[in-house]
């Protein structure tokens, strides 16, 4: 992956586009961080799972987020990603409600820990929310 | 968990019910070995999965079988159930385009080789559906 | 699950039961948070897991929470459940040293780090009952 | 890891020893074909997890099987040794019920698919061991 | 990601001679069962782990290997990515005593399981070779 | 493991200057806390992994460590340990450019929170010994 490749940057443009088209601005604030030590990996990010992935027909974007935060529930290894995507998943039309049925139904298929750590991500956004007034 | 008590009757006959209308055939079929060997779990498998979690309101079928599929594939633990889900996901209403598109999705969030092997049991799924006729 | 079917009250009741009887005064507390956002997941946890899987016979409590603070410390990601379940499985008669060989035999079945961490959960949990003189 | 070193040797006797008192002929039969590529893991396999751990004083041999049942249950990636340790749980004197008791339990820390796996492994040994009438 | 855009086919191709360049025969017969069901995921997968993230500069492609050895070792789901990337490590400079030792130092990390079972995966790629005449 | 049994004492001497060889200040910190609770544990984290495994021939110590990081970055449930191993891969000679390439590498195979995580942890270790003036 070289800067100098005009390749990517047409990746890289539709992943911006896609971040901002599902309300992104949590996870671009999630990847100031990445950013600041290792600007590849920010731009591999925006590239492949936004501009590669998340932008693909075939499944809208409500399903995707449902898929995403099922399996970040699941795993219980990202939080920060959790929430993010839980952040996303209200962006792209997905309710309050939705989101709490698929963290519950996580409880079948990766235990109830998941579902807690999940539902207690799920708190911390809405919360947020909340103060910001979305 | 007693036999004697009505009590989760209800339960395992909404389950069952449950089962039928997510075209469960397949997970019958595997909870047939535990049935043998544990009754009870495949009791508790009717009664609360499908009884208590998957029979809720607030989360229409085919988004919970999109949140199945992609916690299962990105989990990688379950080939079994995976495959179980994938038939269910098809029966409640998700085309093949779709469930592909989620485990495609999942090379993002638990990597790779998570996406192969469970195209991999997309792929078994798809063609045993095609040898029956379905 | 609706609250006005009367079918899962007897397991709630059952659930709270075998909490107050497992010690779990840890586990209502962490439940405090999750009844504010889903009054449902706090429910399904009392009912499910304490009210049907732990209160089946067959298995001593003891060697139930042993299990337990096992797969829990071999999984990784849930140390706010570790930490109520290492509290429980004194509460229920295992020793402090009991607990602490289970957690150093996870180090051959889930790796050092595994052990290293569920060990830290266990300091704490050991710390905050001496100051609380338990 | 020298075999020159007089020093792991003690080890690697109390390892046989505790596999020999552990019931352990399957775990024997599994390293088998470790001992054929690397010698060298299959020399350490007995001294460390055998030999230096599960040999250790502060939990009996039965809770020590349940907690391994239990984190490999809930791992769900090591169906093998799973089915070696239900061997063993049953040789050190763990009745088939509490084992299954203990997997059960799965379902509520790890999900429905890691419990019904490890059933299906359960099962495997169960009737391995009646054909050979144990 | 379109067949009509030109963009990443500089990225195919790039994956395809990175692909060659690590001896990924046994790659490309994993991926003939993706290409099948799902060629948009097989022509990912030649872009992005090969074309994009493999082919970078900053790590030799033997500490690569490695790297890829021991993390599908440590996670234990998916054997048959291991078994490619085993075959890819001896491929491009890798000894096969460096690719067990990687392994058995998995289970420090990840547990005894994960690297008896990483180790098993190890002997059918080093019997396969043989086997060829490799 | 008994203090008065002479054999691992020099396994455990071993351990310490292999320890010391890594530039494991950071490890040893880091079994401070475990020494407390658990004497044994950090023993046998001192013999086992150190004076047993990473002290082995027939690997160099900057690709063990580059296995240990890739491994920890996958499997996301350690991050106190993925911090001292990426602190230990500097002092063997990885370059920090290194090791943001094996994190990086991990999106492939494990996804890119946990990559995204890994390099939050490498951010966070950079940044320290930036501060002591390493």
């Amino acid at each position: 992956m070289s800067d100098t490749e005009p390749i990517s940057d047409d990746q890289y443009r539709r992943g911006l586009a896609q971040l901002e088209k599902m309300g992104g601005g949590s996870v671009q604030a999630m990847l100031g961080k990445t950013q600041e030590i290792s600007p590849d990996l920010a731009k591999i990010t925006v590239e492949f799972p936004y501009g590669e992935i998340l932008s693909r027909k075939g499944l809208d974007l409500r399903s995707r987020q449902i898929a995403t935060v099922a399996a970040l529930t699941a795993l219980g290894t990202a939080p920060v990603q959790l929430r993010a995507h839980i952040d996303m998943a209200l962006a792209v039309g997905c309710s309050e409600e939705e989101i709490k049925e698929v963290i519950i139904q996580m409880a079948v298929y990766a235990g109830f820990p998941a579902a807690l750590n999940g539902m207690a991500a799920a708190q911390e956004v809405f919360s947020a929310r909340e103060r910001k007034g979305v």
